[in-house]
């Protein structure tokens, strides 16, 4: 049964530029810092706004705003949001827009349809970005899935110093408190995101679905030689640092490129020490960044990287030794609420393709706890965490209509 | 005519810890910075030596000593000697030996065969590494062969902030005197110095006969990308500087090695921006320093960088461009005082090696205004700039056996 959903791109656009005032910066930048005053406005503003629109709105104990639509009945709840705090500075789309699309979803499915059967909820979650807190990414989502340990707030601590708890009690939250944001009642989790690549514009698309957030491994890897004078040595008896890197980092990003899409590998950061033109190096510290959404593959990326590292540093006396960062599993889509957001999409006349994602995102953590999906909008030229990226309000109403076609059907 | 030249080790020993006790850093370091108090105390026992001897001493303008022995016949000098300041902290050997070695020479010689025909003359240079000043180098030598301009001395700047001129002012001597350092009465030059390389360790020979000393060219190289978020930029749309840089680096090291000894391409220093893991970067920048003592071959060497930048750069859509901060042609030795060193050393037993220097020397610079060639001792695991350079006292006094043989068979 098809189903006309209505959405008005003046409400829309009214919300993304209104949230955006909260730790404006610049023209279209925003700096909102996890429980900084500008924060803790947007979070008000989001609650209001929820309220507004009929949705029973309370916070959970480390700060996520959600805004309620019960159901007639008993059973799990189907749940859509994004993070509300932004990079420093980011966007005005980045995480709010998937905050913004859930609440307005909740409200038009409200106005247009009533009470559904199935409890629909909204919810703004905080410190994904780890733009306060280095180590805290995902803190929200993190605190929902059960996932944040006892000391935590008392050991994270802020690029500008003081601890989580610090933080959380400056604005009137108990870090005792955090293992009661843990939820055990959440069937389906569906985030609203824009792309962050720019695989969209290229296909001339407004909206994707998302079949799975990819895996992600961080290596930190040191390489070591013998420092030595850039003149005196000759080539064939150095132990350069700086050569093994330039084959590594090479080597590596070409096996990513010939694996195809959506495969990549990317060498972000790169230390050399001592660092002078005419002194063979004695340490290259470099980060390798590998991702893949499907787990054969990707162990054969990592495979092929560490194979790579150490036939380099054997074949060139070189010293090497790593360790890994962040090793985060891919997180398929739910292949139920797949078909359905397709199904929807096509109800609603919005053209789709499906792709990975390569950015991690709150979801991955939610896939612990539920059911979930996700769906992109179209960023200009794929950028994000700049006051440069960019969506139309169009693109973003066709991500709104498909996510609010699919909370209809998964609810109602 | 062969000529039994005797060298006293232990003699030669204790000059070179003597001299070693100024600027003392550790067990075995030397700090000696030009102008310092410890250098003017240096120059000071560098002249009570070379007076000790029966040579007439005189500084000239920007504080280099001079020990002369002069000849029976008139004509233009010739002329030993190397640099008396250190690295900070450097070692005993690097430029001290060869200012010891000319002056141990001159005395032996005068003291065995009495008055030369031609005029010899000893010297401690200054400010050949940079270590005070960092533009300055080769200052002495540079002032010798008339290369230091009107306001130089007034816009080269310590790395704690002073002038020159200051520096020269508060040890008495006068900036404005600088032009009359200059020499035009220099027939020949030959430096004593160790190796800086591992060269005479792996042939187990304690002296090389230096054929030229290495052209070298310094780039500064700029690469420009896009940067984007690791995750959602397909490889095969990016412009990834790193990968670029990566290419460059190892093609370029690799370019070199293939030539063969003695040409040598280093890439010692890269700054990554912004230099995160799970950013692909906005830029790389780097050097390159390629070095090679033929005039065809380093063209050649050059040559094939800059390709392989251009390729690289264009296949790969990427912003590039150089400056070339150093560039100094190859000093190729006399081939007749090369003959002369060789047949020495031959008489007086001493096994050597003919090579190319790949460091830069004083010599270089006389190379201008003289014949000039070099001769260097065996350093232990080629290392030099460090408190830990060493070479034995057996080698030195091989190095000064063909360093007084060759002057003797210049002069007398």
């Amino acid at each position: 049964m098809s189903t006309r959903i209505e959405i008005d791109a003046e409400m829309v656009r009214q919300h993304v530029y209104d949230l955006a005032e909260f730790g404006k910066v610049g023209e279209s930048g925003v700096t909102r810092l996890v429980y900084s005053p500008e924060w803790v406005a947007a979070t008000d503003k989001y609650a209001a706004w929820c309220q507004e629109g009929g949705l029973e709105v309370h916070r959970d104990a480390v700060g996520n705003v959600w805004g309620v639509l019960k159901g007639t009945e008993k059973g799990k709840s189907i749940v859509s949001g994004s993070h509300i705090d932004s990079q420093a500075p980011g966007g005005r789309y980045d995480g709010a827009l998937g905050a913004l699309s859930a609440m307005i979803a909740l409200k038009v499915l409200k106005a247009q349809f009533g009470q559904p059967k199935r409890t629909l909820e909204a919810v703004a979650l905080c410190e994904e970005e780890s733009s306060r807190f280095p180590s805290a990414n995902y803190w929200g989502s993190r605190a929902i899935t059960g996932r944040i340990g006892t000391h935590v707030a008392d050991e994270t601590i802020a690029f500008t110093g003081e601890t989580m708890a610090e933080a959380m009690q400056a604005i009137g939250l108990d870090p005792k408190s955090i293992p009661q944001a843990r939820r055990n009642d959440i069937d389906s989790f569906i985030e609203l995101h824009i792309e962050q690549g720019p695989i969209l514009e290229q296909e001339d698309l407004p909206v994707a679905i998302v079949t799975a957030i990819t895996g992600i491994r961080h290596y930190n890897v040191m390489l070591r030689g013998t420092q030595n004078h850039a003149g005196g040595f000759p080539m064939d008896i150095r132990r350069d640092p700086m050569a093994g890197f330039a084959e590594i980092a090479s080597g590596v990003v070409n096996t990513a490129h010939r694996m195809g899409r959506p495969a990549v590998t990317t060498v972000g950061r790169a230390v050399v020490r001592p660092n002078f033109p005419a002194i063979i190096p004695d340490s290259v510290e470099f980060s390798i960044d590998a991702r893949h959404p499907d787990a054969q593959k990707r162990q054969e990326l990592y495979t092929a990287h560490e194979r790579l590292m150490r036939e380099v540093a054997e074949r060139r006396g070189l010293d090497i030794e790593w360790d890994v960062r962040i090793d985060h599993d891919p997180a398929p889509s739910d292949p139920g609420i797949l078909r359905t957001l397709e199904r929807v999409a096509q109800e609603q006349g919005v053209k789709t393709l499906n792709m990975a994602s390569g950015a991690g995102h709150d979801s991955q953590q939610m896939a612990s706890i539920a059911k979930t999906a996700m769906i992109f909008v179209r960023s200009k030229d794929g950028r994000s965490h700049t006051p440069d990226e960019y969506s139309s309000i169009e693109d973003i109403v066709e991500g709104v209509k498909v996510l609010t076609g699919g909370l209809h059907a998964l609810a109602y």
